[in-house]
């Protein structure tokens, strides 16, 4: 028993680009706020990845502008003023400011002001769908990409325990967000992490269903791992229903409940950090999860649940079922509520980089590291910290 | 729409004091405590430029003395201690300090103590003028000042809209003081700015008063502004009677409500930071401010108003309008506290030095440069931070 | 009246060590827990001089090991995971290590990890007696020292005002211990400061026993002070029933109260940092007190009543005393809480180091002086301080 912690491996060099990600990476698409916390004409202020960005909704459009007022610096959303539909004015000094390219076209009370049309807001392209509005952050002359492309991969219309895409028309998503303690890379490393998985064992989820769910997988050699960085977009992932189950651990007396099987079960992680666990809580349901840097110490945990619903009716049930069901059981205190916690457990150990040098791998944190590489070597870019932190 | 952000103004070379005047401005005057927060015996701590300072009344003269014990370093405000009404002891170790000299005179169990005599406190001198107690903050050795060249300048007694001035024997100031967030700079830049005044456009003392307000003024250029720099007091301020005013902007669909014009309104900002507003709220009245560093991060908000009571009866009349009206409706939710607001708005932008760079000034922001400028050139000396803060 | 703050003396160049131990010294005992808070397969996690320890008890043993798990760095005791009577597990990935070894010699999920068997946890020696738990912190290859070394020495059997020793088969001890603001050093350095015992001089401890005790004591010269470093343990102390007692200040009016003599009242400070009253708060008990670090600017305040009982009679006597009027009246609001109000006004000061080189000692300091010194000369090891806060 010569070796002690001291002695642990240190991160590869090749690590280092994802050691600096502390605020994120960027020229990605983000989820921003679900389309309900935005109704007409209202402006919300968010934080993503250190940038403050605010949305405003005029005629039913989406529009995302910097939340910083280029005058004083204060922050657009802090008191809302939008008098005509094609602008956003600041609430301070009347800084208005057109909604489409952000150019400085008014101040309330300088109307011929020579600053006029000369300084610009900057803007993010905008999509929203579903019930999702999503913000593409990263450099201002970079390529617009594909919604598509930070989304998980759409499956084949013909897989027989195929789920629903998130932006297929007859798609429903209904979930929620909050913002957590832990960096973003402990929250998505711990997504698809089959390593833990072992601290829901105890959990109401599985053990309402039956659910035979492994305190863990065998993960023999890489070959174990799904890659999928050929293309847009990129992941890496686990079929549960192929690899061998762990079930019990005699010695030390721990055993999974349950022995019903979940058809179909993929758990596959994405580009910026895209959860997507195929069936589930449910057969037929998906599960898509977001863990989107705020600062460098809090990420805002998005939980989606997605079904195909063909008609009103299906919708409906849907909505009666997550509301009264897989809110608590799936999202919250049955299951998800644990994760939420381990992030923050581990954030300390991290905080100062400490942890990257420190941490004590295992043979299931294969998994893990491949994500890494997957972040190394095919994100579009590491965000820049900001210079300090507006409001 | 070429220019971006990045490319705003640079702050000129020559404001650089002001920038390193976080901590404020010294050898100046500034209020300390209303006289009614001090009683007979009572000791009072609070905090200026990063100064701890112990205000103590003994037979009704007010003392003020450095607030950190020669010994160990606590408060003597922490736990009063007076025993004799020509000292003040330390509640922990009993050194005891002469109130006129700051000398240790004594110690409670060591009456013999060889350090008695050869150590003494840092004393302020303080002036006390109805209601209202001051106390000059800066270097011990810097000549002393009147308090008359750190406040407004005193109205020729035969200007027909003539207000109170604080010192006149005949004058009754009424008021309140809070700590509020933001940087005192913020705060002064904010008290007289013409290109805000818009945010009180709704307000319930313009409405109340069916008052026709502007949006702004016109600042055609630097004559617009009443630069007062020679002797003492210095200052620079705006005649709103005489300037041009901005009532709507037809674009946007704003307009300011109200037609009754205030006679004699003139606004003046002094320095170290004293705001003077002459017929305000109310005909007749005046409302003085100051702005008083704490620390880096906060300052002391004073709003006074001021009246000229000649009868025991005016005193009584102008105290019950004070307390069931102007508190609220000017000093608080009817108008200043959307200041208070504006001003922890800014923070953030500023609080790392970034704002005074990035920052993007417009016409009105003329009268902020120059109170800038009468800052960088007739400040007394910049404030150096305290290594620490106490307390 | 020449000299001003900053001509007091600078410290001594041999008390740098002592300015360095910040965190702590190391190498030797402290008490962690009391007895009752760790009942069987309970886990408890406490931080000491920056280290975070877990402690279990298994089979009636207490084992005492590191509290970070070598894989991701999370607190064991966040959420207590005991499998077996010879192991501790993480509850997130099921690291499982040896109670005696601390190695790691199981993972629930991967039972066959070529990781087991070639990690292993810190841990550390304890000693658990008379209901209280201690640990010995410092390097792991020091060898290992006697508890009794870092305890108050043991007075002879046939001393008139012997009271009971911690480790004496018929001593009961029972008190309290509570995290408090300051510094340890701020905490011992008050703790037998005769130069402070004047904050006391109001207590209800001293008025309800009529108790004639000074205001202070006159030190006249070092050998007023009993030094006791020649083997271990090593303390200094003062003989309250020798020294000539200052019993009022005529100038400032003051007096302390009360009559009674205590008889063999003695008081000395120890190696780590252990206080040791004889004879208080009443003739036959002794107060046990350690100020035992946390991180750098927070300690435990240990506050333990001793007494010799022979029969559980007098055990339940003692308790019943103990529960009815000592915690309140000696340990909490009738005594010993002013000294807590004392070491937390005094962190501010120090917190930067700036009281070290500007506080201004008078002769009563003498004491606290020597204390600094047999620190310096003896303590076995300055803590080093921990990279970084975990958990």
């Amino acid at each position: 028993m010569a070796a002690s912690k001291s002695e642990s491996r240190k991160p590869l060099k090749f690590l280092q680009p994802y050691i600096d990600a502390r605020w994120g990476i960027k020229n990605h698409w983000y989820p921003a706020l679900f389309s309900h916390e935005v109704g007409e004409d209202e402006v919300k202020g968010i934080q993503v990845a250190g940038e403050h960005i605010a949305l405003r909704r005029a005629n039913g459009r989406i529009y995302a502008l910097q939340d910083v007022c280029l005058h004083r610096g204060v922050l657009l959303s802090a008191r809302p003023t939008c008098l005509t539909k094609d602008t956003i004015s600041c609430w301070y000094h009347g800084f208005t400011y057109d909604l489409e390219s952000g150019d400085l076209c008014d101040i309330i009370a300088s109307q011929e002001d020579p600053l006029i049309g000369k300084v610009s807001l900057r803007t993010y392209p905008v999509r929203e769908v579903n019930g999702m509005i999503f913000v593409f952050i990263g450099d201002e002359d970079y390529p617009r990409q594909p919604l598509e492309h930070d989304l998980p991969h759409r499956v084949a219309d013909d897989y027989e325990h195929r789920t629903a895409y998130p932006l297929d028309e007859d798609t429903v998503l209904l979930g929620i967000r909050r913002e957590c303690v832990g960096n973003w890379r402990l929250a998505a490393e711990s997504g698809a992490d089959p390593g833990h998985v072992m601290i829901h064992r105890l959990s109401a989820l599985l053990l309402s269903q039956n659910l035979g769910f492994p305190l863990s997988v065998k993960l023999k050699d890489k070959d174990s791992i799904l890659i999928k960085d050929e293309g847009w977009p990129k992941g890496i992932g686990l079929d549960y229903t192929t690899l061998e189950h762990v079930m019990e651990n005699k010695r030390l007396g721990v055993k999974t409940y349950g022995n019903t099987v979940r058809e179909g079960l993929n758990v596959t992680m994405y580009l910026p950090g895209v959860l997507y666990v195929e069936n589930w809580p449910d057969y037929g349901l998906a599960q898509y999860e977001w863990y989107v840097p705020t600062d460098d110490k809090h990420h805002v945990y998005w939980q989606v649940l997605a079904k195909t619903c063909k008609t009103a009716e299906e919708r409906q049930d849907f909505k009666v079922q997550y509301d009264n069901c897989w809110e608590e059981l799936a999202l919250k205190s049955g299951f998800n509520d644990d994760d939420i916690f381990a992030r923050a457990a581990m954030e300390p150990f991290y905080e100062d980089e400490r942890g990257w040098e420190e941490e004590t791998l295992f043979s299931l944190d294969q998994f893990v590291v491949e994500w890494r590489k997957l972040v190394v070597n095919h994100a579009r870019g590491i965000q820049t910290p900001p210079k300090q932190k507006t409001g």
